[in-house]
């Protein structure tokens, strides 16, 4: 019997024959966490009486949740974060680098068939490159680092086909928004994601990434892709490593193949407080909003940028809008000033942060007011998660954001598409 | 007897031909308040009574200390401000349009002979304009708010008269630091600062703006600059206001006239923890930093950036070191991308934040961790300024802030202008 994606991935990585359900132990590729989580695991390293890690190339921290620091007490961990860096001979990402979903895909640590573990929920993103990422918490991580290797049950299958063209103004975010409505937030709990089908070839990496992004959000522990041209060519532009494609066999064993034809699709937008609240827009429309924001490991890269640009260029935000942008990265921050979609988005309006993840985490860069209603670009939108439970958030594409930010209630982006 | 040039304008607003030490009632031109201090003042409106402003069309409110905001408690204070600044008729400037002192000279609402109060102690930077502008509490805020009227006992002034040329490397940000030196943190209290001479007149309207916003750190109510071509020229960009000039009657009576001579003038720093603990920079060059900020109502106008950015280009800040940078204003920092001031900054390692006071005010966007070194173009260094008591904060040139950046230790700008 044919392997999964994940199947031969672990395979390659435990040196077992393994499938679905087995246990194996796995050399890991690489190893990220963040300063949400590192702080932690480097106190775990330290209780597990880590000396060096167990191969430097190979590890990075990244600065991205609180970025510079809001706080006294954020600083100090901060600073615990530069100082192991240092000591160990890790690469450091420090304030202004961006997020670290962003960062390790743009370093080449990353490709077809590699596994990287992260200490963040929505390290599956690099499951658009073909590889094998996942989050782990940071007593795991802290294990990863002195070993270079981390136990995983094999994941069983989900195999999403979507066939179908996505119609103008119709997004990635819009589609894997509906595919978690469809599946629910435990649809695909501890399971792989494959993502397949015409409509995923068509989507540009940038798409391939914001679906990736969400597989958590279906409870998934990975959320995978082949690789193709696209992939390589991606590749080619940020390392010279070579990778070698990993396909899953045409008789692998999945848990469940769902078919999807996205043809008719409309813009979705998940509701208050969960992921899997989903609707299309049109349920929502005029919903009056306050604050938007387009940014965040799912939907702050260069083309999201660019969709948000070319809808606000030339027109203002309203005036009971506040709309923030985070740039995902440094190089997307200045590869969108080179294309002026920086300045048309500043002279829209927009206040742009810092490259990093802040308003989506609440940590600082917008935490919304009492009562307020925020349409945001991110994967998450719980009770709380902008750093007040009294504010409701709409999660949509950076079109259906960028729309609404002008009119200053949720706004088809089709509208200004004509 | 004749009168400087706070006497006339204070004369003008009055109805009333005073003189140092006279008490008066004036109107007010215009009025602001920024987040820090509106909220209190709107309190203290209501609690007068206050119904209407005086006049909607002469008063803003600015979101700058924190934003976009970092803290739920701090977004209902910004919540306070919208609601207010809505039903009043206000204009209110939300996170992402810059620093309140920026954004009122750029409005063009002040000019030669105004009188401008604003709830924030470096409101006196609009003394370059031939302005009277000074900063007042919240509580005299909200009394001007209803009222139009602040009373005043009209300051006596100390002349400034600064001789020569200053030498290349050599910046306003030094000048003032060295003056502030030379008279001490008390030297000008409750008096104006009148600063003529020709290494004046030589200064840019952004350099004006650098020596005037640091009046206050003499103890200055004040600091006043005559109107010439350059301040017209200034206006004229941003306004089609007319203004007269005010110069100071050839036989005004000064408290002091203080000559100083600037032909040698060396890059300055203020050590910690006082303003006025200036020295040359060559006394302390050498000294480690790990946090390099060019920003603020002091030193955040696009000659700031440009010089920065010029010592920056083609390197890289040195790995020990995070640079923030903080335009003023959208309006700067859409003018330094158009210029590629900002992409230079970034693609040397900056971290760019919105537009706002943040990291100087220790609000947000960059609080030093226990035991590091910071080196500012902000105009306050006093212990926990910037959001940590254990951190010490040197305060420079935009220049001296660059170099520093580039080498981890406290640096001449000269030595990468030859």
């Amino acid at each position: 019997m044919g392997k999964t994606i994940i199947e031969k991935i672990l395979s390659s990585h435990s040196g077992q024959d393994c499938r679905a359900n087995d246990i194996v132990v796995a050399q890991v590729d690489f190893v990220m966490g963040q300063d949400g989580t590192s702080p932690l695991a480097i106190r775990a390293f330290e209780n597990m009486n880590g000396k060096e890690l167990f191969d430097p190339d190979k590890v990075a921290l990244v600065i991205d949740h609180s970025a510079p620091s809001p706080l006294e007490g954020v600083s100090a961990l901060h600073k615990i974060m530069r100082q192991f860096a240092r000591e160990k001979g890790c690469r450091l990402y420090d304030i202004g680098d961006g997020v670290c979903h962003q960062l390790i895909p743009e370093s080449g640590q990353v490709g077809p068939g590699s596994l990287v573990i992260g200490a963040d929920s929505h390290t599956c993103t690099y499951g658009a490159l073909n590889a094998f990422s996942t989050g782990v918490g940071s007593t795991d991580l802290a294990g990863a680092l002195i070993s270079g290797k981390m136990w995983f049950k094999v994941p069983e299958t989900v195999k999403f086909v979507c066939n179908g063209v996505l119609p103008a103004g119709v997004y990635a975010k819009d589609l894997i928004l509906y595919l978690i409505g469809q599946v629910t937030a435990d649809g695909c709990t501890y399971m792989a994601a494959e993502y397949t089908g015409e409509a995923i070839s068509a989507l540009s990496m940038e798409g391939r990434f914001t679906v990736a992004n969400m597989a958590i959000e279906m409870g998934a522990k990975a959320g995978l892709m082949e690789a193709d041209e696209k992939t390589f060519a991606w590749l080619r532009a940020c390392t010279d490593r070579e990778f070698t494609a990993v396909a899953a066999d045409p008789d692998a064993a999945y848990h469940k193949v769902l078919q999807f034809d996205v043809s008719a699709l409309e813009p979705q937008v998940a509701k208050p407080h969960r992921v899997d609240n989903v609707s299309p827009l049109s349920e929502v429309q005029g919903t009056t909003i306050h604050q938007a924001f387009i940014g965040t490991c799912t939907n702050g890269r260069l083309e999201d940028l660019r969709i948000a640009a070319s809808i606000l260029e030339g027109k203002k935000v309203h005036p009971d809008v506040r709309l923030i942008v985070a740039p995902a990265s440094r190089k997307v921050y200045l590869d969108a000033m080179a294309e002026g979609v920086i300045q048309r988005l500043v002279a829209a309006g927009a206040a742009v942060v810092t490259p990093g993840c802040g308003p989506c985490v609440g940590t600082h860069n917008g935490v919304p007011s009492d009562g307020e209603t925020v349409i945001s670009t991110a994967n998450r939108n719980f009770k709380g998660r902008m750093g007040n439970s009294n504010a409701e958030i709409y999660l949509a594409s950076p079109a259906t954001v960028a729309a609404s930010a002008l009119t200053g209630v949720i706004t088809d982006p089709r509208e200004f598409l004509k």
